[in-house]
């Protein structure tokens, strides 16, 4: 193998233009009842189940067949390479935080195979081999491989931190000078069909120091919108980027897009690409997006839709966009420090994201509706495998989110019980946090920093919550934190400082701007971060879709251990709809009022939905301003 | 010209499984007060605005480009025969009942165009000429040269049948003998990607009394479904007619298919046909139709959605569409006598068709949503131009549909002002409707028979209505029609004899299907056979989209000549959703109700939207079960 002459650089939070900087996973242990029990069978069901199907599908046998060890026909789609990338990527999150012999020896033949596969020249991709070689780089618009390079390259960023391991560090980096050689302003103009390398190439920089890195990834995004690969808006190839004002098109691309300029303005500083994406964010998050933080409203061209056409049944929200909306409002908020990124990111995890994998582990939502009639149920795996290995990958690597470093002090951006090892100008600090999170809303915060320091913690004030208190030693801090910032309490910290935080978490009625015609005249039920659904599975009384709440019904939550894994409950009296029309579409109204009657109902988290027997699932509930004792 | 050896029969309507048999145009004369207007604009402005466009588009050159006679490239796309077709046809019907000098000499000289182009083998296609020649029937899914034979072919009947000009005719024939001379089940398999030539065909049949081209019309239905062309369930290809259980697909494909398969019923009686037919508008009428009798929800692929999927915003609702669903249930009533089936077709006329066209019969709309935010407006044509001229043509033959004839007697399926010379048992009938209907209910028939004779009145008793009350002479006869049955009044008739039908028509609420998320708890209004909705530019109290009626609200209707060229409105108290959100999608409930306000309201009927200043326009209406005054 040639050698790379590269010095990498495991810790590579330094980006110039972030406001806040990452914190290694390997340095934030969970200990929480909410993720560790998710991690713990992603470890032990998912991640293997994955393993086996990677090589039953051919995916992990297409490399083999690219470096000559098998012979026979290429197996799958033409950008299978990129799920064993993210299946590797997810597995290095796994290794750096706890050793998993299976799945280290399994990665590490998994790489072996993808490392062996690689061309002379630095070209690495098992569907661009033997007759396919010649057309290599003539299609950037379709055939992804600049999207299966940036995947290889932040799976070999991801094995490198957690295991050292250079291996695959030297092919990603092989890749990438290749396609630098290939690409640039001063060589071949092009910009990839489905974006994702973006991200890939400025990580690569951050961990390399090599500034070609970055260079190719600004390329790649200020050749966009120029006609060059005969694009069009479902590539978000329509016009060049800092002309757009809305997402449009596939919404995968899109995000990922936004995600991979994000971290390059984070390296650069360009103002014209922050304006950019504040635009995209506020269009996404004022029009465009779901409740559950989910995205993509059309299933033709998994694409965003109009404003306000957030259709619920027909939704498209496929798992991987809630994961970019994840990754975009990650970088967004290392760059700003404002806490309505940490909300939306949070909104898209516990919900978007969270509802595209079943609680055993084992089956996947591609499409997410928020609401059914039971015909949507998970699946144990896709052709288009895109979604399995990418939730994966987010989940093994979700403590690396709870906190982020500032020159001020340590910021708390989201809460579930964990200890954390952290490092304030040069001083540890450990942090334990003590909650129940997402279950309640009251956080302890135990601080032991190695020595006295003054420096700040800040603590986002969910945007979710009406009323934070917080205490620091069990006294009231003057300020209490205004919900949807972060609150900064700065002073000298003392081994054994005590935060209390007491989120109130009522059960909440949420109203959608009536715009979005479907869910006018509905309410959502939301508690803490979490949206809940009615399943028919709970409600014995009426059909879910005929529920009508009242808005002065009573909803009480209460915690059920032996419900989906353990789930705070939302249940209520309501009203039931006697609109059954049989056969009927139209019927005229007769004078009388439609009959209601009373109803219990139960919501659960909608995260959690079609976990039990099929049937009828809604989130967007009818209401009305009636009262229940009217 | 090479002769052909046929003799044409003016009165086909000899279908041998028909229930009902069809009355040309000509022998009713509109005399109202709703349709003559229009059909004076059709005659006046749209055809000959048409007629020029048709020109200055290439469409007429493209037959003139075909025989030689001018040079150039072809223009546009290549079914545009189609559209001049249909021009023809419509030109054709306005001819049957009124001489028009300059629309004759146009059509006239447009014929000598369509014919000389035609090849010497029968052969008729502007497009498949000279290099293209080799392509002719090699792509029978896509190039829609089946579908502009049919168009041909129903152009040349009507202009037949009003001017007894054979020319068209002769040239139709030959192309379906040439086509027949290709297809069929002992030589080339086949089917069209677009149906149409299969009605086209039958009436060819019913004129010429040629059985091959019933033949062949059962024939192209007979081999749909089997692979033969590639198609897929957008060209109704997936899977063979018979075994259809609901409308799916391009949704003019679709039901011009139903319409073409019931036509070959007509004829053949074929009980699987049949059974398939009933199937199929059971499925679409309950589940997948628009209350305007508006069909296709899916832009993409122009197509039927899912069960239940009605989308206001993004319906697409083509007024092709529409029109097809016209089509369809006319032959179906045909068919059987049975009033639902006129039911829905005057439904669709009345609001899915109608809206297609403007006030000013200068601008159409291919699109017809159920809900708009004032952006979609109508336009004078389109590159794919197939909605203008097909609302002419049936705007031209609406008089064919007012009335029916069996060996019973007459049937009234429509009511509107006219005089009708009909002939039972050979007895001349003059019919004299008198009625302000669509705007009331009250109609008074006034029967001439040449010679007292007894026969039967069969009345359409609408499905709309709730209280019919009929009158023979004065004298209320004992059974009042069941709404959505034909009465039957048995008689002798004698010259004077008077029929007086009152339809109660007051202001109706309807209700939707739950089902249909996006219309639960909405209602629309409609009164007799029209769809209402409420246009921004009616109401200045409030968005019409945040327009809530109670449902004790009252709702009045007032007839205003000055508004819309004369329409009843229908207006009331409701109240007002304060959910204004400004740029915010999603909103946490106060505790307190949602405030509302009392406002006055007006609505429009459906069909005449879109005709003054844009702005919000809506037909589902949100309501509340809460009453006005509580």
């Amino acid at each position: 193998m040639r050698e790379v002459k590269t010095t990498f650089v495991v810790d590579s939070s330094k980006s110039p233009y972030a406001k806040l900087l990452p914190v290694p996973v390997e340095n934030v242990r969970l200990e929480d009842s909410f993720w560790v029990p998710r991690q713990r069978i992603l470890r032990e069901v998912t991640l293997p189940s994955q393993h086996k199907l990677l090589e039953d599908t051919g995916r992990v046998f297409n490399f083999r067949r690219a470096s000559g060890k098998e012979r026979g026909d290429f197996k799958g789609l033409f950008f299978n390479d990129s799920d064993v990338y993210k299946w590797v990527e997810a597995v290095a999150f796994v290794l750096a935080t706890a050793f998993d012999k299976d799945l280290h020896d399994g990665a590490k033949q998994v790489v072996l195979d993808i490392v062996a596969s690689q061309d002379e020249d630095g070209y690495l991709n098992s569907y661009f081999t033997f007759e396919r070689k010649k057309d290599r780089w003539t299609n950037l618009r379709d055939m992804h491989e600049l999207y299966c390079a940036g995947h290889l390259a932040q799976a070999a960023i991801a094995l490198f931190r957690a295991t050292r391991d250079r291996n695959l560090l030297y092919a990603a980096c092989r890749v990438a000078d290749h396609i630098a050689s290939i690409f640039g302003s001063q060589k071949r103009l092009g910009t990839p069909g489905h974006p994702e390398i973006e991200m890939a190439l400025v990580e690569l920089y951050r961990t390399t120091g090599n500034g070609a890195y970055l260079d190719l990834a600004r390329f790649l995004i200020d050749e966009r919108g120029k006609g060059l690969i005969g694009g069009g808006i479902v590539h978000i190839d329509h016009k060049p980027f800092r002309q757009l004002s809305t997402v449009d098109g596939h919404a995968v691309r899109s995000l990922y897009l936004n995600a991979g300029a994000t971290d390059v303005y984070l390296e650069t500083g360009d103002k014209s690409l922050w304006a950019t994406l504040l635009r995209l964010w506020h269009n996404m998050t004022e029009r465009r997006m779901y409740l559950t933080g989910g995205v993509g409203a059309r299933h033709v061209g998994e694409a965003f839709g109009e404003d306000y056409e957030l259709p619920n049944v027909t939704a498209y929200a496929e798992t991987c966009a809630a994961i970019a909306n994840v990754m975009w409002n990650w970088r967004m908020l290392l760059a700003t420090g404002e806490a309505r990124f940490a909300d939306t990111m949070e909104t898209a995890l516990y919900n978007g994201v969270l509802s595209g994998i079943s609680l055993d582990g084992r089956e996947y939502f591609y499409v997410n509706p928020l609401a059914d009639r039971g015909k949507r149920r998970r699946q144990a795996w896709f052709p288009c495998a895109c979604c399995p290995p990418n939730i994966a990958r987010l989940l093994a690597s979700l403590s690396g989110y709870v906190y982020s470093l500032s020159n001020e002090g340590i910021w708390v951006n989201l809460y579930t019980q964990s200890t954390a090892n952290l490092e304030v100008w040069g001083n540890s600090v450990v942090l334990v946090q003590r909650t129940d999170y997402p279950w309640n809303g009251e956080v302890e915060i135990i601080l032991q920093p190695q020595m006295e320091t003054a420096f700040s913690i800040f603590l986002r004030i969910p945007g979710w919550c009406r009323s934070a208190q917080v205490q620091v030693n069990e006294k009231a801090i003057a300020e209490n934190g205004q919900p949807g910032t972060y609150l900064e309490v700065r002073r000298v910290w003392r081994p054994g400082d005590r935060l209390q935080l007491s989120f109130a978490m009522p059960v909440e009625r949420v109203f959608c701007q009536p715009l979005v015609m479907e869910n006018a005249d509905r309410v959502a039920l939301k508690r803490g971060p979490l949206v809940y659904c009615a399943e028919q599975v709970d409600n014995a009384d009426c059909d879910v879709w005929d529920l009508v709440l009242p808005y002065d019904c009573q909803l009480e939550s209460r915690w059920k251990s032996d419900l989906l894994n353990g789930v705070v409950v939302i249940s209520g009296d309501a009203l039931a709809a006697g609109t059954e029309l049989g056969e009927q579409l139209y019927r005229v109204a007769t004078d009388a009022p439609p009959k209601m009657h009373r109803v219990s109902f139960t919501a659960v988290p909608y995260y959690a939905w079609a976990n039990r027997e099929p049937g009828p699932m809604i989130v967007w509930i009818r209401s009305t301003t009636c009262p229940l004792n009217g």
